[in-house]
């Protein structure tokens, strides 16, 4: 595991992401977000990974874009560092035009894995659309949010157009795109966007107690499944579609060891010791949609 | 009406269902939903019932799935109190393979009148996702919710993951299904999942206020058009299909006498007296959908 | 701009409509939806306007439908100031059966620059349903709202089947159109409907507020595109639909010179002086949807 701008580690079934480049505020490049995506592969393919919380190196969560390109941070022409990854071409018809916020999120969308979100300080554009796609966002009472992209002349990102509505309602998402302001956490607290409100030094101590509960209680293909169930349940068209899958994953998950144990432990009040895996014991009609493609 | 499971009343108007098998905390058997999918049935078909109000006798609202088959109880294989009805298939092919808490709420899903949920204690597993169908919840002080479907070894049921993240929030039903736990009612009070929480005493008092104010003030078949109108413009495209529903709906009931009487009785300053029924007196063109099929 | 039932000042970028009908509690009529209409048809396509504040003359902000026509007034045989426009037939295959307040929400829908309500009043029935499809809501102490639909024997209009529950939740949304009660402001502000309850002395001002950081701070073009990206975010399928647009509305805006100008001012510390229009500089793929017909 080799990341140019991640630190990682495992301990005790939770990983720990630490986005590290905090002499520029963390932040973000097209490296970073390739670092991203791979580090989720390895996370989805580690049956040891049972949770992960993910934060920011030094006292920035994430600030953004890196606009050391200037005038060129947006248009495909800057260091390498854009925000874009566009050839020579605009006409849309190929994968290289491709918003690379938007390539994190929709991997951290199929993730199979719970992700908590432990925002240390300011995340700002795409350092803040980033986590929607993430389940649980803790933040420090020096945490700041900003959706200020109409402050640089651009437009939301990352499918924040899908994800931000569906978190704090639409009144709200409106409010603070078209604001562009970079709120302190005190704030928004209320919104919806953040689960709890820390001192610093309890921010990462909540997020381990909310990821080991989940590991020390649950079953990961239970988890995984649930994962998937609930983010693509919104997206569901009538209770119909959801009772469909449910009676085919409760019968599947109900003849399985784990349900067994979850049963079983229960009525003896002792832990449950679950089994299956996530890398070979998921339904055999996970997955059980088709995964759109960009073209 | 005769039920196994249930106790069922009416007065003035309010119908009472009290889930009754007190000695077992309430716990779901497939008889029992069967009992809630007759009496759904009964409440539409009788004009008499205005609103409907469910609560548990003794200290449980419902404590979820009958566990008394032990490793067996979700695997089609217990002694019919299983929560799965299964054949010997599962090619899932027929309906013999279906969730049973998804049969409860899909019912309660084209129900025509105002459900109130009265939860008077523990409400777990299908205790509280079965809750998720109906239309407002009011908890005792002593109530406990628990999503713990993971701590199991199976799955969200009951459409839950259709429902729940439209009440609460993706974030809050990710997280209260990954962890399993079973929350005092006055962790998440402010969730969106519970309107009010009452002490003990007040609570039917509390539910029957809100029914009595449905029941005395409004039109029925207005309640019932609204029931249909809010629950399915949850997943609409656009407000053009709303739009062109009202359209038809608007006439519709603006040519009946309940119409006139309503503007009539708000100018004369008098109680309404409202004569159309939902028996029959929907509009022409209801329902205006196709309900899915199983299969 | 001459208007029956509105009043219009646009300064500094900010549009005020005032509905004026004061010795009517400015009630609900045909030719009040024409008006409004044809101000935000006059809005949009008018560059100086960079925000709308939309309030009530006199002491209501909308009392709802005009009932003036007493039983006659939903069924088309009104005086001229019926809730819906009807002739003849009421076989729906006509432009002529339509609900007026649909008219209004819908192209309230379509609009590019930010709407913030100001009620000042009673907003009822359409007065408050006209509401929904506005960006942000704020009222002042003496707003009451109701949702009176099942009190008058009609049911909920102008769209609001759509709005509403995404607004305030499905729960929220059924009680309050199944109570037709009308609820003092106090009531609900916890709701998610209105942003901020404000003295009657601070309700302009800080909708002014809330506009004026929009109009000094922000890239007209990207709050346009902000608007219609996140109401119709609200009905993408995947994330990956919000991805496709994004990868086009990025590149495409990162290659203006608001893009440039957004970062340099940014960097140097000094307002932003973003020269690009809605009316000619919206990306050449705007609209990106077809917008559905009624018939």
């Amino acid at each position: 595991m080799n990341f140019q701008y991640l630190l990682y580690k495992l301990e005790d079934g939770i990983a720990t992401i630490t986005i590290n480049r905090p002499d520029k505020l963390n932040a973000f490049t097209p490296a970073m977000a390739d670092d991203l995506i791979s580090v989720i592969d390895h996370i989805d393919a580690d049956d040891d990974v049972k949770a992960v919380v993910i934060t920011g190196a030094g006292r920035a969560f994430c600030a953004g874009a890196d606009l050391s390109s200037g005038k060129d941070t947006f248009n495909g022409e800057g260091d390498g560092e854009s925000a874009v990854r566009a050839g020579d071409t605009v006409d849309y018809s190929d994968e290289s035009v491709r918003d690379i916020g938007g390539l994190v999120t929709l991997r951290l969308y199929r993730c199979l894995k719970p992700i908590i979100a432990a925002i240390n300080g300011p995340a700002v554009g795409v350092g803040i659309t980033m986590t929607l796609a993430m389940d649980i966002r803790l933040a420090s009472e020096n945490a700041k949010v900003g959706f200020v992209f109409a402050r640089r002349g651009i437009a939301p990102e990352a499918a924040s157009s899908f994800f931000l509505p569906r978190i704090v309602g639409i009144s709200r998402a409106l409010e603070w795109c078209f604001s562009g302001r970079v709120y302190p956490i005190s704030e928004i607290k209320d919104s919806g966007l953040i689960r709890k409100v820390c001192s610093e030094q309890e921010l990462l101590p909540e997020a381990y107690a909310i990821a080991r509960e989940i590991v020390d209680n649950t079953a990961p293909v239970s988890v995984a499944l649930i994962r998937q169930m609930l983010w693509r349940g919104l997206d569901m068209n009538h209770p119909m579609d959801a009772h469909k899958l449910d009676s085919r994953v409760i019968l599947s998950r109900g003849r399985s060891s784990d349900a067994a144990e979850g049963v079983v432990s229960f009525i003896e009040k002792r832990p449950p010791e679950f089994k299956n895996q996530v890398s070979k014991d998921m339904p055999d009609f996970y997955p059980w949609w088709d995964e759109p493609k960009y073209l």
